[in-house]
């Protein structure tokens, strides 16, 4: 066991260490990187396009999807729209890492760009061990998920820069206490940078972007 | 390298040794036990909720409530229903196993229960690579996590004996294919048993308890 834990521990370094030069690199290249963290549905991708969507036009973007499958579905679409996007496939894997960032991004055209934002793996558990070089992650909470998400998760809302409170559209339809969810998160992660949206309406994007254009160079 | 993939064959093999102790054990004593996994939010906890509502006399029901968090929500609904209900708390792992589920068994009065819902964490990956010893596998898919999940999430998808298409009441509010995602499904797990139910509205409720039913003796 002392072993096991050993080789995780050399795991965790290995990967923190590439982080770090992946930062490093991407800081000296003026590119402003974003993880972006959910659940499975919650409307990562449909939050990736509708930034696009409304870009400013001081904003050169570059995409990073990960899926634990080989299916471009959510590539396509960001490719559709004429964003350069590259896709990784992570075998199964719960959760994008270091040395996957560091070796996709030779595939974006770096010199042309000042904003990546990088689609993890649907998951609430697993992202949130491990640092992949970004300079900021958000979480996309959705609210048919319910609102005890924070008080169940809460490792993830621990770790993150920003919260995107999605498909606020829907609250006619659900019983989620906005007052019980936040209080929860703020528990966990005092005054998080927060944005209620609908990536459906457009509700609130406007928000997020001028926060996305404070933050790029 | 090679090391580590010898630990994690190691690890499985235990896992899987374990599992098919706990899978006797649960046979002998005229047990059906489940093992429900799913997204975090698609609704386990108000399927299991559901399903103790409307239990037919003939069922004895205990629960295994799955967090990765030390808070007691879920399992302290169930208890509110009279079932007896114990928690395991994974201490951050991003799914149960089969020790955890071994170790939990004997907190419930096993000679008075012919069926054991058992909840996993909420997470679409590592769930469907641990057996835990249940003689089923349900997983609740729910409309707003949208109708790609099949072809993103596949493995999880191939190993199951049941899905649940749970909130088919918001299907008004959501742009969702029923039949993109039925056949999605049915291209990794032909003929597989499906429910379309609301948790909600109790709509599609009693076919599954009629399923439930025909496997509980």
């Amino acid at each position: 066991m002392k072993q096991n834990v050993q080789i995780i521990q050399n795991i965790m370094n290995a990967n923190d260490t590439v982080a770090a030069k992946t930062n490093q690199r991407l800081s000296e290249n003026g590119i402003f990187a974003i993880n972006i963290m959910a659940s499975p549905g919650a409307g990562k991708t449909s939050f990736i396009l509708k930034t696009i969507e409304s870009l400013p036009e001081s904003i050169h973007l570059g995409v990073i999807e990960g899926d634990t499958a080989p299916v471009t579905i959510d590539s396509d679409k960001v490719k559709d729209l004429g964003i350069p996007v590259v896709q990784i496939n992570t075998g199964g894997a719960c959760h994008l890492d270091a040395p996957m960032l560091d070796n996709a991004l030779p595939h974006l055209p770096l010199d042309e760009l000042n904003l990546i934002l990088v689609e993890n793996v649907g998951n609430l558990v697993c992202p949130a061990a491990f640092k992949l070089g970004t300079h900021a992650s958000v979480l996309i909470a959705s609210i048919p998920e319910g609102d005890d998400k924070p008080y169940k998760y809460p490792n993830i809302y621990r770790g993150i820069d920003v919260l995107i409170i999605n498909k606020i559209d829907l609250r006619p339809y659900l019983d989620f206490r906005m007052d019980y969810f936040r209080q929860g998160v703020e528990m966990l992660n005092p005054g998080l940078v927060t944005f209620e949206v609908s990536c459906k309406t457009g509700e609130g994007i406007d928000a997020w972007l001028n926060w996305l254009a404070s933050k790029v160079s």
